[in-house]
Order: structure tokens, then sequence, then C-alpha cells
């Protein structure tokens, strides 16, 4: 099969550090065992959090990564450290949420990929962030999501 | 009907402003026409807004009031309006809640009463406050007012 | 069979018409076959409506009510009709709450009861009145209503 | 990065009043970082409130804002100032958030911006405002807010 | 501002009563002032009850009406007191969901509009009517209304 | 109006009994008093049940039709009768709810006709039958019912 | 172990027919192999249909049974069949939940049992039945089994 | 009628031991009774699980399948027979839910097929796959299956 | 650090099998580093899965296990592996649950232990099993741990 | 008013980085302004964060904190940097949660104080901690947090 094969996975199954970075992280990738299937992947990432550029405080926010595989797929342990890698890192959310979606695709090459940045409320108004590299693949099943809105109390 | 001899109601069934502040605000009471009764009232009042006293910004949170009327009943144009007057005012959460609590003793005497203050989150935690005269009266049925907790995002 | 016995039951199985006022709805009772256990029975009636005797609109609530029977059960039809009845009188929330609670224990004769009246807003504000007869039979189940609370918007 | 060039922001970083009318206010914008990406930014405004021009009673909305950035990012915390602005504000809601809607489109000129106002009930109904500048731009991600429904109680 | 200026509004501001019928209820208009925008107004009515013409006994429904204004908008007390209207009015589900929806037509004349009768179910069942005038208009934001749907018990 | 002049029910305000089948239960219809309207009308039926014909055990399901009148309105309490006769009947879950489609089609002769049947668990596994009897007619409001999936415990 | 023992199991391992009556049905119990431990089982039954005694018409019902077991546990496959005869059984609801609990109690002589009877609704209003053996044993862990309230559409 | 006549099952109606494999896993198949119509087939697997290839460890995963079948129909014992047998087979997550939708087109070449996998969270982050034959059949009703995200804690 | 110095631990750490049985896992425990507190500690665990004792099919549970620890807390990955070993493991429901109660009393020697069975549904019926070690410990804080009820469909 | 007199507040109203660990971190404090009455603060802390102490790679958390102030309240800036300092700092889920609860207790002296950790899962299994002081004041409201429980997926 064809993942056996990969040879240089770094991360998958040896002890590990969180990057310094996201810069430090390195993503690793491995073939794509159904390359002539157009089929979606979907990452939930609850457990992302990063730098306010501004005030240095913690920001948090929840993540959804969706892409449509072309010759490799991300493997997903470094997926999390690339993730994590951004605990001490200062990022804008707009900026922050666009760079990851970017970073995947430079790595992935994928047919086609989407994120979506749910970020905590700051000032009583949280911000979402939706972007994606294009129009879905035609015949694709792409299934809404389904994050709750925020509503505040009550 | 107890409730229509009621001579002096200045709010109900009048044009009304909003009092300038919760000192001017009359908090008008009718007669309870069940005195024999222990029974419990309830209000969900989420529409609540005060302003930060040290920064000067609005604050906002959902509120739930229950009472066991004695002699009296609150006129519940008059509340609304109370609650409306702290538009203006500076009020720290703890304070505000529990001073909305005691007011309410002060002017209806009930035998008992409680409120809570659900308060929107801000530096990303929400504050609530649980004040009650006592423990509620014997054989009372007071329902868990099922407010949802906040979760953030996701 | 008990109920089968029961001589003189005027309205089940019978075409009915809506009684014009509470005090015109006849509230009829079958024989508790059951007599010798302490069991509750829950009535859910999201169907209520009744008359501000203010303004003269429409007000409209969600009532729950529960009782232990001794000897006697209500006929589920005629509470149909008798809540039904309310639809043209004008009454308060909290004398209409316990008023049909008292109409109930006087007919019945119950070990105990309670009703609870959610109130659709008005104002932004709606009300819930809760009333039993005393404290719970010992030993009896008495589940939560689960009754939503109200949250406004969002 | 673009961000930290801004010149003139006044309220960013400083202590701030709320503006005494959405005309006094001050919408401050940024320069959009990734201004050759089609995204979508989402704000969800739970804290909203102005005052009803007929009756001077205050009012309560959720407001949720969505708009693709061309060259402008709304900076969020005057977004937060000019909707606080309007909280001694007489509007009609239907006027009120068509009004927060092309006032943003002024000045933001982005390619694309709607809004949604879901208002408190007033008289048992809630009224819902929709609207968007046109239809969405093609290939872009545009979940639905998932804002619960009004029902009553029960 | 153009809703000032409305000369004739004889219900609101003023005190009322239940029309007898919805023949005699008066559905008051007032001018949009958006006309050029394409925009969504959506009601959610939960206390909407009329008569079963058949057994004459109560029937209950959850109405939600959307509708995009072009020269007027619909004053909402009046929009209140026509759907109280029904309360001593006899109609089928499919034939009253869509009077209404014919009538808010006549009187107001919108681009377009839409009504969904969710009604409480008899013999187990409960009816859903929707029904609208054509088409939605292109390029307008119609999110679906996510009224719960029935599931008996459980 | 047209329902008053129904000749021949034989079944709504009549004593009736359970048909002992499918094949026995009469389907009635009235005329659609607004043929000239594109409308659906929505049943949930939440109170289905049938035999398994290889093991005899019964079967539950909740089903929701959907359909769009042209002359005629299926007469609903001839429709519950109707779904109640399939209590003592054998029928698989694929065949069962199409056929209960095609015999409403057959007697109703719609615009437009959509069942889903909902299949309690077996073996851990529920089924869900989808039927429509071709594209929906264009410019028909048709949300989805929401009926919650299935998912086991936890 | 114990279960394995168990000689004259007539019903699991071997096909069975639906018994015609709850008369007819044999409950089966089985050595309870913990019989020093209190423990609770919960059975939940959301395929429970019966017989109006008085139309013939069917009635559905959600079951909750709970109990502790002493000597015997009941097989589970002949609950399932006791609780599938009262399918052509006539029976009211408040005699056909207590007459299931007073039925299981007679095989199993438990510690304790109870059961709740969560009916689907007639005429508007669901019937809930509480009914259980006495207090609950001491030390015990009983969930509140968290079933949904009715709260007829919205 | 069709089914009865299948002549080979040998699973169905017999005791079964849980394949070894999905290789050695038997997926039957039966003659689908309505071969001239278009509908959708939903099956909810929450009771699936494999072994990571990579760890030896428990995978756990909620399946979706869909299918319009054309002239066979997977008998339903041993479709959970086949997904049972992956207990003990190593399989990686996007492998193994596109292998099960291929295996189920092979075996019931149907008009059409997808099949979603929600696989429990390791590290942190759950992965969902989506796989689709192509294009969904024109004129199809194919409901979103409405699975809850995951959201973390809170 | 207390755990630091804990000498023998075998599997954390450690490239680990899934144990062959219950009898052969290993139940590792680390020393409680609060020992003077009274606290409690709740695992969920929705990836439990075994093997039916008689028809040799798989059965799934969610688990939840509530502990006050004395000396010892459980080491999370050897409660995940002994969990795990009930893979190929025969068992009924009542008695796996409480034997896996008490091997963890057995090896914990906690204050106080509980768990919690709900196991998926069979014939249409869930069971749940609810068994702790006795009353809970006096002054501890010990919610509700909220598990949704089975309802069937719809 | 109480507050305004604090002397020494060093991170309200200041610029503030996040601490370099728990210990660095100071947690402030005010007068509280209602010290005769008993009442309950919670906060609800949905951005948590720490670090695995064996692995390194972080862990998250949702906290809930309930007290009942004394003589002081905390000040919540401080309480918000000094969950943030949790960021860097490496911690065992059972020990974090306490801690936090003790030091809070130390810097407080409240009445009573109690905490709960909802960490997200890891290995398929999350853990919750709760802690309290003590058996809760006499007379105390205080609701059920409502956290939703872990399920996993579907
Ligand atoms: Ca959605
Ligand atoms: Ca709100
Ligand atoms: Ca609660
Ligand atoms: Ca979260
Ligand atoms: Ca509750
Ligand atoms: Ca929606
Ligand atoms: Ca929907
Ligand atoms: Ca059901
Ligand atoms: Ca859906
Ligand atoms: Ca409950
Ligand atoms: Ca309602
Ligand atoms: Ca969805
Ligand atoms: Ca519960
Ligand atoms: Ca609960
Ligand atoms: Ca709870
Ligand atoms: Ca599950």
């Amino acid at each position: 099969m064809a993942r056996k094969a990969r040879p240089a996975l770094t991360q998958l199954g040896h002890a590990t550090r969180l990057p310094a970075s996201p810069a430090a992280a390195v993503l690793e990738r491995i073939p794509n065992s159904q390359p002539r299937e157009r089929y979606l992947v979907r990452f939930a990432c609850p457990e992302f959090t990063s730098i306010c550029p501004v005030t240095g405080q913690p920001d948090f926010a929840h993540l959804v990564i969706d892409y449509v595989p072309k010759a490799w797929l991300v493997e997903s342990k470094s997926l999390k450290l690339y993730l994590g890698s951004f605990r001490n890192h200062g990022a804008f959310h707009e900026d922050c949420t666009i760079a990851i979606g970017k970073r995947l695709v430079d790595e992935l090459k994928p047919h086609w990929l989407r994120i979506a940045g749910y970020w905590y409320p700051r000032g009583g108004i949280p911000i979402d962030v939706f972007w994606q590299t294009g129009a879905p693949p035609r015949d694709l099943w792409l299934p809404d999501p389904g994050v709750a809105p925020y509503r505040g109390r009550g």
C-alpha cells in the first residue's frame, strides 16, 4: 500500500516537539492512495490558539479545513504540529486564517481547499473568516460544517 | 377584582419615557390577588444593558428574576422601565445584579426573591451572578431556569 | 373496568361546543382505576390562549399540569374544553394560572397538584407562574418538565 | 505587514467614548492585506440596541454582518463603537438594519456585503430584515448563519 | 422621514380592539423608506389561532411570513390585529394559510411574498402549508426559517 | 365553500374502524379550493407501524409526506386511517415507503409528491427511504424537513 | 456463568411470534449474576403502541422503565415481545402504563421499579404517566431520563 | 413478490458469524422490487470500528451511506456483517471510507452511491471523508444527513 | 513531582498492543498527588465495544466512569487499553458494565466509584446500566453527565 | 464606591503582558462591595490551554469557576492573565485543575469555591475534574453549569 512506502516522515511515529513558529513547522505529506477519486477530507480543529500581534494576548479559534486531494494527503500529525506552531505567533484573524489555507495549498497542491476560522469573541463580537481556492469541484459532496452561531448569553 | 381597584398606577396604560436613572425609576406594585398562596413568579429579561463604570462602554446581560409574592406584585410595565433605566447608568456586574434584587425586595417585601445575571463575555470570560434572599420557602416549586452555558465557539 | 361504567359523561363521545366561559365549562371526572397507587399524571398544553383584561388583546401560554389522583381522574376531553373556555375570557397571568390549578383541585380532590404557566413575552419579558398545593407526596417521581427558557433572539 | 503601517487609527489602542450618534461615529478602515483573495468576513453582534422613534422605548437586535473586502477591512473596535452609537438613536427596524449595511458599504467599498437584523419580538411578533448589495460573488463560501428561529414559549 | 408623514394610521398609537373577523380587520401600510432596495422582511407569528369550521374547536398554528416590499410596508400593529381577527373565524388549514398570504399581497403589492403555516397536530399528524407568489427575486437572501420538525414524543 | 359541498365523505365526522389492510382502506379526497396556486402540503406522521414480512415482528417509522395538490386534497382523517391500516400488514421498508407514495399519487393525481420514510434501527442500522415523483415544480418552496439523524448513544 | 445455565428460555434464540395479548405474553427471567449489587437497569422503548378502548384507534407511547434487580433480570427479548403484545390490546393511558409496571414487578420481584409513559398527543394535549413502587433505594444512582417535553409547533 | 423468490441468501434468517475480514465478507443482494423508480436509500451506521494500521489501536467512525438502487438492493444483514468485518482489519481513514463505498458499488451497480465517514478525533482533530460516484442523479431528493459537527468541549 | 517518580509504568510512553482480553490487560496506577482532597474524576468513553456472548455479534456502548481517588489515580493510557481489551470478549450488558466498575475498584481502592453503561439499541430497545459503590461522599460535586436519551427516529 | 478606591491595581487599565508562568502571575483582588450577602459568582473560561508535562504537546480545557466571595472579589483581568499564564506551563489535568482552585482560595479567602475542568479528549477519552472546598454554603443558589457531555461523533 502506498502509505507504507513513504520514506521520509520525520514526525509520525517519532517523539516530536511543538515547532517554534509556523515557518519552522514541517508539513509532511503522503501519497494519496485514491488519486483518481474526487473526494473531500474535512478536519475540525477546535484546539487552535495564536497571539494578538497588537496586544500580545492569546486568541482562540475553531478551524474547519476542507480539501480535495490530488497527489498528496497531509499527514495529520504534522498538521496538528503545524497548527500548534501558532501558539506563540502573532497573527490577525483574517491574515492568519488565510495564511493557513495558503500554506496547505502550497504543500498539497490539492484540487481545491477551503478554510473557516471561527474566532472567539473580542469586544463582544466574534469574527468568522471563510476562504476557498475557488468554486468547489463539480460533483463533489460538500456538506455544511454546521458550526453553531455565536449568540452571547440567554 | 383587586387589580381594577389600584388607584395610582402612573405608568400602565399611559405614555411613558425611559427613566433617566435607576434612582428616578418608579417601581409600581399592585395587590397580590392570591395572597394566601405560595407561588413563584419568574421574569426572563434578555434585553438588559448598562454602562461599564470604568470604560464607559456598554455591558449586556440576560437577567432572570424569581420571587414569591406576599402582599404585592410588581407591575410589569414598571419593571420593564426600571430595568431600562440602567441604560445610561454605570454599574459593575456583581453590584448591579444584587442592587436590582435588593430594590425589588425593598418595594415588594416578598416572601423570597432571587436574581441571576448572566453577563455577556468580556476578555473571553462571562460572569454570572446568583443572589437570593435566603433559602427558598419550603414546598415551593422552583424549576431550574435552564439558561444555556457559554462555550465560546465551535 | 371502572371507566366503562361511568354513567354521566356528557362530552366524551359527543359533539361538543367550546364553552362560553370557564364558569360555563363542565370539568368531568372518571373514577381512578388505580386508587391505591401514588402516581403522577402530566398534561402539556401548548394551545392555551386568553384575553388581557386591560387591553382586550389575546395572551398565549404554554401550561404544564401535574397531579397525583386520589379517587378521580379528569376526563381529558373535558379538560381540553375547559382550557378552551378561556379563549374569550379576560384574566391576568398570575390569577389565571392559579385559578386553573384551584378549579382542578376543587373538581378532582387530588392528593396533590401543580401547574406551570409559561406566558408568551409582553414588553420583551415573559412571565412564568409556578403554583402547587403543597410539598409533593413523598416517594413520588416528579421529573422536571424541561420547558425551554426564553432567550430573545440570537 | 500592511496593518502596522496604518497611520491614523484614532480608536484602536486608545481610550474611547461611545459616539453620541451614528453620524458622530468614525468607522475606521485598515488595508486588506489579502486584496487578491475573495473571502468572507462575518461579524455576529448580539449586543445591539437602539430606540424606537415612536415610543422612545429601547429596541434590541442580534445583527449578523457578512462582507467580502476589496481594498479595506473595517477596524473592528470602530465597528463596535459605531454599533454602540445607536444606543440613544431612534430608528425603525427596517431602516436601521439597511442603514447600517449602507454605511459599511460607503466606508469599505467591499465586493459585496449583507446584513441580517434579528429584532426582539414586539407585540408577540419579531421582525427579521435581510439585505445585501446584490448576488454574492461567484465561488464564495457563504455558510448559513444558523440563527435560531423565534418560537414563543414551550 | 417618510414614516412620520403617514397621515391616516388608525391603529398604531391608538387603543384598539381585536377585529371581529378577518374581513373587518384593517391592514394598514406605510411607505417603504427604502423602495429601491430588494430586501426581505420576515415575521414569525407563534400566537395564531382560528376555529375549525367542521368541529368548532380551536386550531393553532405557527406562521412565518416573508416578503420583499415594493412601495409599502405593512404596519406591524395592524398585522398583529389582522392575525388576531382569525380568533373566532372558521377556516381550514390550507385555505387559511393561503388566504392570509393573498390578503397581504392585495394590500402590499410586494415584489414577492411567501407564507408558511405550521399547524399543531390533529389525529397525530400536523399539517404544514407552504405558499409563495412565485420564484423569489434573484439576488435576494432568503435564509431557511429553521422551524423545528414535529416528532411526537421521545 | 367547496369543502362543504363534498357529497360522499364516509369517514370524516363518522365513527370509523381501523381498516384491516391497506387494500381495504379508502383514501378520500376533497376538492382543492385553491386549484390555481402551486403550494406545498406537508404531513409529519410519527405514528406509523407495520409488520416485518420475514419475522412477523413490528417495524416503526416516522414518515414525512409532501405534495403539491392539483384538483384534490387528501382528506386527512382518511390519510390517518390509511396509514393505520399497515398495522397488521407485512411490508419491507423500501417497498412500503414507495407504495404509500404511489397510492397517494394514484388517488390525488397531484402536481408532485414525495415521501420520506425514517425507519427505526434494526441490527444497529436504521434505513431511510426518499422517493419523489420527479423534480419538484419550479418556484415551489420546499424547506428541508429537518428530521434528526440517528446517532446511536452518547 | 449463570446465564448460560438458564434451562427453559423459550423465546431467546428461537423464532417467535408476537403474542396475541398481554395475557398471552410470557415474560421470561434469568438469574441476576450480580445479586449483591444495587444497580439500576433502564430500558427506553420508543416503539410502543396499543389501541384506544373507546375509539379503537391506535395510541402510541414512548416508555422508559427503570428497575433495581433482586434475584432476576428480565430477558430482554421477552420484554420486547411483551410490549409488542399490546399492539391489538385496548388500554387507557394511565391503566396501561401502570399495568406494565405491575406485571414486571410480579415477574421480577425487584428491589424497586418505575415506569414512565410519554403518550403522543390527542386533542392537542399529551399525557405523561409516572409510577414507581416506592421511594428509590438509598445510595442508588438514578439519573433523569431527559425525555424532551412536548411543545406543539414553532 | 420479488424478494420472496431470492434463492441463495446465506445470512438472513441464519445464524452467522462475524466475517474474519472485509475480503471474507459476503455482501448479498436482493432484487430491487421498484427498479423503475429513482429513490434514495440511506443507512446510518454508528457502530463502525476498525484498526489503525500503524499503531494497532482501534479506530471508530460513524458512517452514512446513501445510494440509488438499480437492479439490486443490498441485503441489510449482510451489510451489517460486512461493516463488522473491519473490526480486526487495519485501514487508514480515507482508504477505508472509500474502499467501503467502492465495494458497495461493485456489488450493487447502483445508479449512484455516496459515503461519509465521520471518524472520532485523534490528536484533537477528527477527520471526515466524503466520497460519491459522481453528481447525484437529477430529480433525486437527497436531504442533508445532519450529522453534528465536532466541537471539543464546552 | 510524584508522577515523574513512578517507576514501573509499562505502557505510557511505550508502544503498546491491544490486550487480548480484560484478564490480560494491565491497569496501571499512579500516585494521587492531591490525596487529601475529595475530588471527582470523570471519564467519558464513547469508543467501547464488546461481543455478545450468545450471538457472537458486536455490541457497542458509551461508558461514563466517575471516581473519587484515594491513594491512586488510574493511568489513562492503561484505562484506554483495558477498555479496548473487551473488543473480542463476550459479555452481557449488565455483567460487563459492573465488572468494569469492580475491576477499577480493585485496582484503585478509591473513596467511591460509579459507572454508567449506555448500550446501543438491540431489538429496538437500548439498555442503560448504572452502578456505584455506595452513596457518593458528602460534600462532593457530582454533576449530571447529561447523556442524551434514546428516542428512535423523528 | 469601594472599587474606585482600590489603590494598587497594576493590571486593569494598564497595558499588560501575558505572565511567563502561573507563579509569575499576579492575581489581584478588589474589595467585595456586598460583603454581607451570600452570593455566587461564576466564570466560564473556554479559552484555557496548558502543556502536557510528558509530551510537551498542548492541552486544552474549558473551565468553570464558582465562588462565594467574603471580603474580596477577584479582579477579572488579572484572572484572565493568570489563566493565560498556563500557556507554556506543564501540568497534569487533575493537578492543574485543583491547583487553580487552590490558588484562588489562597488569594481570595472566599466562603466557598469550586472548579470544574472539562479537558479535551486524548486517546478518545476526555477527563473532567470537579473539586470544591467543601459543601456549598447553605441557602445558596448554585445552578448546574450545563456543560455538554462529550459524545464522540454521530
Ligand atoms: Ca448550518
Ligand atoms: Ca441574546
Ligand atoms: Ca441547567
Ligand atoms: Ca470550544
Ligand atoms: Ca430544566
Ligand atoms: Ca438554518
Ligand atoms: Ca431546516
Ligand atoms: Ca418517536
Ligand atoms: Ca437538515
Ligand atoms: Ca429533564
Ligand atoms: Ca408554541
Ligand atoms: Ca447540516
Ligand atoms: Ca439529564
Ligand atoms: Ca439535563
Ligand atoms: Ca447537566
Ligand atoms: Ca456515537
